[in-house]
């Protein structure tokens, strides 16, 4: 049988995102200042971010024109591929029809450039010179840095000294592009230094980078600052995704009963489900599953109030799901989902139980990364598996049920560079990372002294 | 301005191959038994080929069918993009159109796939449970594993010792994809243990690789042995690349003055060049160039005579461009071009001056590859980034002259398993390797005296 790929042509490239806060029944409640706990104003973003993204962060219009010299950058991988995973249905023996959206055909191989283009396009629009960004094992950074070489901005990656060491391969990939790359903490700030000078050997933490970027950008007049996940206007970019997938599914004569995203700060979820989530609030039958990690529980176990971004408590606080700023996640491959919180939309739609979420430990992750590589070939992301896994069980549980389900999974990127993730896996090193409840807990208690 | 990304619909993948056989003027010469010195007969064969593809070698068909079971795989990808590289355009500056088809899109990121599944397609057919093959860095090996994948194959990799070792995560992608690899030289072979035998410490070469593999298929009825380039069948299944191109061209509106593409075995440059060598055959003006490394310059230095493919002299003499089958190229990046022969079709091609051919050292060919990271994203193999500095030497010439000029050319894979490549050219460790002629003399010296 012929593989269903649905690809559609350069000229179907949506031209707007999708703002869902536009049709949310409760609006996530305002991000506070972490020094006055007041609502934030444009003012104080100003510094590090450029006025159109800060416009977008808290705009309420259904729908955001996206610039001509942004389309021109996506028309070089997007509209991306829609797949039907012929080869996986036969191989569960389901009745249910899997569809998968693949976002690793960027250049960087992940969806994350999808927010990286824009919001380089308008930093460069707002006159900056240069972006300060932070990275861990590398998959935003490498964005940013394909973003930077598109629109002639330079970049500067703080990334996490451990993963500066240990995978030296997404850090040359970003210094192809031309961007710079320090291991943090670094000497080049007063929040590195700080750090080095207590703790000379160091080996640093998305927390300690995202400090040492946002203080880069703060102290330079061209330099703004960029953030790969989370923030509305990455969820805003990245429905792209979504809004393709429909057009798509549209021309297989189908609509998903389920769509189904991995979920760390929340921006992938966000893009392929919002434009869904557009029918559901409206009225159509549909599930949405945000799958997270069970060594970083956020949505499953975390709890639903203020909390900051980083670990230092320098952002703003954000009204989200999370397991305490402080928390700190087991060493699973799938680094991209080791995050303590969650994007604000996300939370507010889990709280108004308009989406589900699912954890699962990395073992059965892997095992489902590699019953789709032998069957689709694709080799996929640690992060992207937890997606493949979810679908493989909804499937499973149609065949059970005797039902017909048409899934919908985001394989938003390939595992070209988790290479050694699934040599851990074949030589039977990988194991499973169980918190007690109590870690949670405790990280939650601190949060809440901290906040009184 | 927006990309030009030129996509063909599913419907739209070439259901035929083109055997160049059927319009050239010389006909390569037959291959000859190592043994006896006769033409090599099927039966010859028939130990390590299936008959299809027995038949496919010595073909003078122009169309070769493709079969729908090989069509439905190659669906997963094809038809691949074809891109005008307008940035990289403007980054030159010149009045030339540069055009690339690109392959990295495959799972296993280059155009190798392309013949791996009709192989083990018809392979499956004949009854085979298992394929044979050897693999240098592991492009050809990872290919057929996935190929061994989507049919069911069992898929046994001799892979070069020192690469298995220094090269773990091609070795990886072929162990997920549920192949077995075996650093050679083996324990399993006579080949190889007569090799382990006289010395231990052997680190392995392509030649070795190739008799452990082909010895394996012979001393296995269930067993065949596949080959990644050089025949003739492989140079067929790969002129997919080029028939797609040319409807892509199409309907762009263009047709190229020259066609480029990189050249180790010859299968990648005749997957481009050859369905448009059907039109210069027929009197089209048309230029087509295949590139080399310098360091193993087998079309522009060596000799066209027969010769063994294998180091061993265990295989059929080639009538070929060779540089004497026990020379030794230096160890560059582009390990996918260092072989001491070409295709017999290719090197007719090229001694009757149809095609024309060109040698780069690698220091030039990686600042070409950076070039072309930093303008069209795509961070492009060591291998088709010498067919990227041949098309920006015929840009800038078009420039120097003020003539327009279409220049279209194969950019074979990605980088993604090269970046240690990158990383010891941006530290400026990367050297060029020059062979003093005599060298290239010498080797040549010792096939004649062997085959007189």
């Amino acid at each position: 049988m012929r593989q269903t790929k649905i690809v559609l042509s350069d000229k179907e490239i949506p031209t707007k995102w999708y703002n869902i806060m536009a049709d949310m029944p409760n609006k996530p409640k305002p991000p506070l200042h972490p020094g006055t706990k007041q609502p934030v104003g444009p003012d104080d973003l100003k510094p590090i971010f450029p006025m159109d993204l800060i416009l977008q962060e808290v705009s309420t219009e259904r729908w955001v024109p996206i610039p001509e010299e942004v389309l021109d950058i996506y028309t070089l991988w997007r509209p991306s591929p829609l797949f039907r995973a012929h080869m996986l249905e036969k191989a569960l023996g389901t009745p249910a029809k899997i569809y998968y959206k693949y976002e690793g055909v960027s250049p960087a191989g992940s969806h994350k450039p999808n927010t990286a283009i824009p919001q380089a396009y308008y930093n460069k629009k707002a006159g900056m010179k240069r972006i300060a960004t932070e990275t861990g094992a590398g998959q935003w950074g490498s964005s940013m840095a394909l973003a930077g070489t598109y629109f002639g901005l330079d970049v500067t990656v703080y990334m996490v000294k451990v993963s500066f060491g240990q995978k030296p391969y997404r850090r040359l990939m970003m210094e192809t592009w031309g961007a710079t790359v320090h291991a943090s903490p670094s000497k080049l700030t007063n929040a590195g230094r700080k750090i080095l000078e207590l703790d000379p050997d160091n080996s640093g933490s998305l927390g300690i980078a995202i400090s040492e970027a946002v203080e880069d950008a703060a102290t330079h007049n061209d330099t703004n600052y960029a953030l790969g996940s989370v923030l509305n206007h990455v969820c805003l970019h990245q429905t792209v995704i979504g809004l393709e997938a429909k057009k798509q599914l549209e021309i297989a004569g189908d609509y998903p009963d389920v769509v189904i995203a991995c979920c760390g700060g929340g921006s992938n979820f966000a893009g392929l489900a919002f434009p869904f989530l557009h029918d559901k609030i409206n009225g159509k039958q549909l599930r949405a599953i945000a799958v997270e990690p069970a060594s970083c529980p956020t949505l499953t176990k975390g709890e639903f109030t203020y909390d900051f971004g980083d670990v230092a408590g320098m952002t703003p606080l954000i009204n989200m799901y999370t397991l305490g700023h402080d928390f700190m996640p087991s060493g699973i491959h799938a680094g991209g989902l080791r995050y303590h919180g969650d994007s604000a939309l996300v939370s507010q739609l889990y709280h108004d139980k308009i989406i589900e979420a699912r954890a699962y430990p990395q073992l059965p992750v892997f095992q489902a990364a590699m019953q789709f590589a032998k069957t689709e070939g694709i080799i996929p992301a640690p992060e992207s598996s937890h997606a493949i896994k979810c679908a493989i069980d909804e499937a499973m549980k149609a065949k059970e049920e005797g039902k017909q389900r048409t899934i919908l999974f985001n394989l938003s990127g390939h595992g070209h560079f988790d290479m050694q993730a699934y040599g851990d896996f074949l030589a039977g090193k990988l194991i499973d990372h169980e918190h007690p409840e109590s870690d949670i807990k405790k990280s939650l208690d601190r949060l809440h002294a901290m906040l009184k």
